[in-house]
């Protein structure tokens, strides 16, 4: 197996856009390719994650009409599709295809646009990531099941609203930074406790924005990759692995198993525990997931989430800054784009070109999320070693 | 690079199943890995083929549920989309995965459900295979684009419409005995060539079904698959690319270069030509389909496939048996699940266990298509070595 890297970087901001999938596919790949030494004829494959254009914009094989249309025509073309880790797929895909010597150039690409989308459309189609037959037949929507897991939360660890409310308030604070992200105002722990509620005990500013973006990345093997930029960011480990399809299939709601065992395969791989992560972007789809993801990724015991994030260690400035970037919360979910948009904010870290930037940052952890805790991703990246 | 097998299959017939794809996803799943000696625990991946379900049932993240239902959780478990060869690309990705040694044993299958829809929403739906922005602006369909590949070839090679309408008759009878397939009765050249005008010059009966399906198969690494089954079929080469994605982007409208180039890339990696097939099941989605396919695929010189068909070079006791399942016009299109659906008529095919038995058939093709030839993949079989 060969060692991968990530040679260049390219993205929209996140936000309403007023732009399809094939526009947000063209701009975020184009300037992956513009960011790095590649040439058209030195791009072997393409992957392209999307959850929902085919319910909203009724725009399937986008794999194919995004390649063919920045003029990567007569190459494989993939799209995969795992709801809302659907571009970490892409990347992990992409990345296989690299380390086992299939190809030695591949664009890794995540799109969606919501934002035109009415209220019921969009509902319908989020709902989607869902079993029909069992979660879509009793209406438990996704803010119902991260309300469930953060009531089951509370009980079990006695974490307090205002505790789990400090995650919005950071992450909205860190977007204020970020012209990326689709909110950059501040929000205080009052705000999020008395904003309408959502499904109880999740208020509105315990939830993620919709949003229209794109992001891409170029992936090369090592060797090559240093010939397309100065500043290769290294894949030291790659998890994946399917979870529970629904929430009456879980044991223990509070744990995602989804991403217990995706990050035990990316820790093990890059030999490194979660103790030697510098900086994170994790899927915090709700300031609760933010807290659970935060414990199955083996940052923080079980139970002590929430209080982390309330004593500010969490923060840009603290032991383990998690959502340098503002997060899903703030920069927003194109769902489509948020696994590969973590990678983007990941690498500027490394890169140390953040505008929230973690000092010393060496390596960093993405990890996307898809439907009720049913498939995650969870990438390891380490920063260029003459930064 | 190792070698890779297929060691189970299974599926569902092909028709008005009333099921939708997590049922069919099931049921195919469930029957292949009862048709080998694998356990549940012996499988690393499942990759699943679909393109419309979330459209046509809201129902996303289907592979992640397929496998939690059938006892497969805490694998990778990926869904592919690229329009009618989405399980072609599924079945792709997971022989890659066991050829690159990522994997050892993976599951492959592909799953639609579409005769619920109704006409409006179906048309939309399927309609989503095309670039949305140029082709869907101007109202053209899928029938559409092949009428104009179809009055293009006449008019270049000089076919005639009865001709054309063989390929129909030929899948119309060839399906009369395949229990699998849809459609189990024949028409003759009169029938199809008076038959509804869809888009001129196609007729009705020059378009496949729609249908509701399941296929899997279990894809082992050579050596473990031995362990599995008595009779393993052999993957001699496999190819994967994209070609133009909208009509206005072709040079020449009767060539497809997705599928040419898909096919170069299958024959170079088997060390065969064309001339070594023994059968094909190829990708007739319409009678003029699997003329221009089997010109792509190298079986006739242009111009000639159209001929070849009406003189019975293609009949199952032809010199090329082509569809000898009754492919998409007989045995139905449930578009994700034709791909895998090939490859399974196939190995029946070399195991010597069809109901069109191809005498002496070793090497056998299948070829999947999407959107407007803008992804293609073929891949050669090859039969195992005891039969």
């Amino acid at each position: 197996m060969r060692s991968v890297s990530i040679a260049g970087t390219g993205t929209t901001a996140f936000g309403e856009l007023d732009a399809g999938v094939k526009e947000l596919g063209i701009k975020a790949v184009s300037r992956a390719l513009r960011s790095c030494d590649v040439r058209r004829d030195d791009v072997d494959a393409l992957y392209l994650g999307n959850f929902v254009a085919g319910a909203l914009e009724g725009q399937e094989a986008i794999a194919p009409l995004v390649a063919d249309s920045v003029g990567l025509t007569g190459i494989p073309a993939t799209k995969t599709e795992g709801a809302c880790a659907s571009s970490g797929i892409a990347f992990r895909e992409a990345y296989q295809s690299i380390r086992t010597g299939v190809h030695d150039v591949v664009v890794a690409t995540g799109v969606e646009s919501m934002t035109n989308a009415g209220t019921a459309e969009f509902t319908r189609a989020l709902g989607s990531a869902a079993d029909q037959g069992t979660e879509g037949e009793t209406g438990l929507t996704f803010p119902g099941f991260y309300g469930l897991l953060l009531d089951r939360y509370m009980h079990e660890y006695g974490a307090t609203r205002e505790q789990v409310a400090a995650v919005s308030v950071k992450n909205r604070r860190n977007g204020v930074s970020n012209p990326r992200a689709r909110f950059r105002s501040e929000v205080t722990v009052e705000d999020v406790v008395e904003s309408r509620r959502v499904a109880d005990p999740l208020r509105l500013y315990d939830c993620c924005p919709a949003a229209d973006g794109g992001a891409a990345v170029v992936l090369a093997a090592s060797g090559i990759a240093e010939e397309l930029t100065d500043a290769p960011i290294q894949v030291l480990g790659s998890g994946h692995t399917t979870g529970r399809s629904a929430a009456y299939r879980y044991d223990d709601l509070t744990t995602l198993e989804a991403t217990t065992t995706a990050a035990e395969s990316a820790y093990s791989q890059a030999g490194i525990g979660p103790e030697d992560v510098d900086v994170v972007e994790l899927h915090d789809c709700f300031s609760a997931a933010e807290i659970g993801d935060s414990e199955d990724l083996g940052f923080f015991e079980k139970g002590e989430g929430a209080k982390a994030v309330a004593e500010g260690r969490t923060a840009v400035d603290g032991e383990l800054p998690i959502n340098p970037s503002g997060g899903l919360l703030a920069k927003g979910h194109p769902v489509g784009a948020t696994g590969i948009g973590q990678i983007y904010e990941i690498c500027k870290q490394l890169r140390r070109d953040h505008e929230n930037q973690v000092e010393g940052a060496e390596i960093g952890l993405a990890h996307n999320l898809g439907g009720s805790g049913a498939v995650s991703t969870v990438t390891v990246l380490g920063g260029p070693s003459d930064v």
